[in-house]
């Protein structure tokens, strides 16, 4: 007979959970506030612009993240549910202390943090790099893992961005590298130290169903649909928002076209495999950001899209395989193949942009 | 032999929505009129920029009620098209029915109502209580009972917030008290009303599957992400509506957490019942309604949503096992739990928050 | 033993269809340009002030594209990832299509074009025509058929929209005639076309099941939300446009509760058929599109969207039995019933609504 499990690990992540929610409450107490209620009618409407133009982008990256990268990730059968709560939870989670971190860290003026939309927003894609890196354990790591990883990567993404945005003056709008490029790596790295020594066979539960696949690719839509949003959030308003919007719109455009191209070249029968459309569509977002506001030709745009999609599925077709079976690592969800790789094609597009444009190219 | 059944029940539903169909295009044609076109250049452009800052938060909110509020009500297998069908009527039914109650009641100038967004969107305000109030009898009431309810909660509705906002003069921009608390004991009265009397044992489609767990939560997340358009829909253009975004999504975020601390501590096997984070994680958007454009910090928002999941949580744990036992009040949905309770606690913040707040808090 | 099959076809199509995405790509390449940076503080705020009032309706409409008819063409089981894939690589292959065309016929200024938001928003409404039409034969044709059709309906619909538009004059804010009308009978001419011949016997695959139906009902809502933005998304700013959002959900939600009317009228044991409400709720938004922002009294936008129910719903139980008996003419999607009948009507208003007006009622 079976014993019957520990009481108290079944204990040890709601009671770490409901301490962290607590100190983070003690946190926010002690440091946060709302901006000044505005004293003329001028500010009034200044504040009541920048609602108009931020809040709409600010819900369509909810629904990407929430909604579109929840669905993504359900494409295990049996998993769906826990997939979707997971993400939803690690996004609150990390939110949270992110907004408290960089609280701390960069708003400190005058003993109090002043709380306004575009800390939230900052807060939410510090929080993208946990949703990201933890594709690469779905389905393997206990929930208490998922919370330690979010908790470590957080502070680790604002050292990085720091050191690339501030110290190296890398322009990256979309967050190609600070947030994809950084996340992938992270991921795999924590996939390699939980899981790096067990060869582990393939898990029924982990190959896709007709009605998973159709979920995940549900979610692949809504992102691909909401990622020039993404993309356009953080820019200076005006023409190169504009750009920007245009840029990601062409660059999708062309991945999802080419991930057909490109899947059934390389399957022997000729079929589109799901996941190679799932994860292909979406390449030209991740490898676009980095470029998305500078005055670039469309037609390197659509060049980018194309390319990245290229290379994510070759990553799925040859380099995953490749990577389980020489470095015993496991990417589960193919984080490499969808940030990893576009992320360092679409920092090579930055370095090139930025050598062949004109001077003047990128102040407007 | 079974008897054929009569065939004029079936012709009932909708021959009666028919007629009411009829009616109301009546009451249109006789009352309604849009406003005149802008005379001149600078009331064009006062038209277009009210469109562009509340046209997003309309859509937003259709979408929270007629894609959310649907799947979130799909947990029952086997049930879910008709759910959806009969949210979705029932929405369209009442808001109509709304529009011309309230054109007829409110909006009375020179013979005609002047028909715009605005009033659109209380009338939708209105159609939320009966979908919010039939959660309680969901899959037992027949169409024609739901068809009933909407008729007679609407003008009880009109009535009751005439009662709590103009003559109590109690502010309550999201519509804790006069939307959730309300429609919560309405929905309770019918339930008792129509099925009171009979001890029904638990039905077998009644119980939730892991993908119909899946498509309620999927509701639940769109409803979560949108919730703070809902709430900040009618503030004041500028700061208030700015903390009315903020506060709601930090209580959102907090309750979304502390639902799943809370139902892990209870459930003696440690796992997260569905069914807690789908409603827990929603708790803090309807208690934070009554509070949130006001000059409360940031620390309480999160405070609130924190302990209206809890609220909820253990309302769904011990409550309504309770009412069910010594009141035979079947509540279908939880929405004592989703509704009820955290709206009572967000009437209570609210009364907390008016007697601490300095004089001047709620001008701005 | 069966015959391997030919290795040749499986490659046609990710041959032809990476070769037209390279022709596509020189296009861009040697004939588009972004708009030059605004060189004036005031230039900035008219292009910021542009993507705000536009973008967020583009959004709506990409989420009914992709999403929204995806999943309402994914009601036949075991077929919804095609319909879904197939949907959203037409709307991309057809999208681009229609910006090289529409670039180098309409907007040919100092050999360069100039690409903007507004440009990706016809071209998207080019690209519907292709997604409407191939409803007839979902299921039936290759994707190599499919893109054949899209590659022939974009330029066939810019000189059918000339005609219709610049040559006759006719006013059709919402594309009811030149997109809704026009592609049905494109797609039905092409349905006769390539199977007018065989007289098929329904498939099996194609009676829908209560999770397809569910899907698909899904599907029609989010189209059913975010059709107000797309009748709108071309309007005049101002009065024109805020009649126009008004006009679209009137008429959708007596289109709504008319659907449900109409089929438990006419279905013998009085159910609501699905199919029936998934078209039936739309059909308003059809018709309505060429009267939306003129100064109809919203009287009128109610009697409209219920007649296009009605004539809906009676299009599918008796004219599409009738047309693939008599002329074996197979709708598989009912475009006739949702895009042609409907668009019929919304003409038939146009000319009414015109010869009732006074004379200045269109010009606010």
């Amino acid at each position: 007979m079976a014993m019957p499990p520990p009481a108290r690990p079944r204990r040890l992540l709601p009671l770490s959970l409901g301490l962290f929610q607590g100190a983070l409450l003690l946190c926010f107490a002690l440091f946060f506030t709302y901006d000044k209620p505005s004293a003329q009618a001028e500010d009034v409407i200044l504040v009541a612009s920048k609602i108009y133009s931020t809040f709409p982008l600010f819900q369509d990256i909810q629904v990407m993240l929430v909604v579109g990268l929840g669905l993504l990730l359900a494409f295990l059968p049996h998993y769906g549910l826990s997939a979707l709560s997971h993400n939803f939870l690690l996004l609150n989670f990390s939110m949270q202390w992110a907004l408290v971190l960089q609280g701390l860290l960069h708003h400190f003026h005058h003993g109090q943090v002043h709380l306004n939309l575009h800390s939230l927003l900052t807060a939410e894609f510090a929080a993208v790099t946990v949703l990201i890196s933890v594709g690469a354990i779905l389905g393997r790591a206990s929930p208490c893992q998922l919370l330690v990883v979010a908790a470590c990567e957080v502070p680790i993404y604002f050292a990085s961005e720091w050191a690339i945005v501030t110290r190296l003056g890398i322009l990256d709008v979309g967050g190609t590298i600070t947030i994809h490029v950084f996340s992938c790596y992270f991921g795999l790295g924590v996939s390699k130290a939980l899981f790096g020594a067990a060869q582990q066979p393939v898990h029924p539960k982990e190959s896709p169903t007709h009605s998973s696949d159709l979920l995940s690719l549900v979610g692949t839509l809504i992102l691909w649909v909401f990622w020039p949003s993404f993309v356009a959030a953080l820019c200076q308003p005006g023409d190169a928002q504009h750009r920007a919007i245009l840029n990601t719109l062409l660059a999708m455009s062309a991945s999802a076209v080419t991930a057909v191209v490109a899947s059934s070249l390389l399957e022997k029968d000729g079929k589109l495999r799901p996941s190679h459309l799932q994860n292909g569509s979406l390449a030209g977002g991740v490898a676009i950001g980095a470029v998305a506001d500078l005055a670039v030709p469309p037609a390197s745009a659509l060049a980018l899209g194309s390319l990245s999609a290229v290379v994510c599925v070759l990553g799925f077709r040859f380099l995953t395989p490749l990577l389980a079976r020489k470095l015993t690592l496991r990417d589960q969800c193919g984080i490499h193949n969808l940030h990893g790789l576009p992320g360092l094609l679409g920092a090579l597009a930055s370095v090139v942009a930025i050598l062949a444009a004109p001077k003047d190219s990128s102040e407007s």
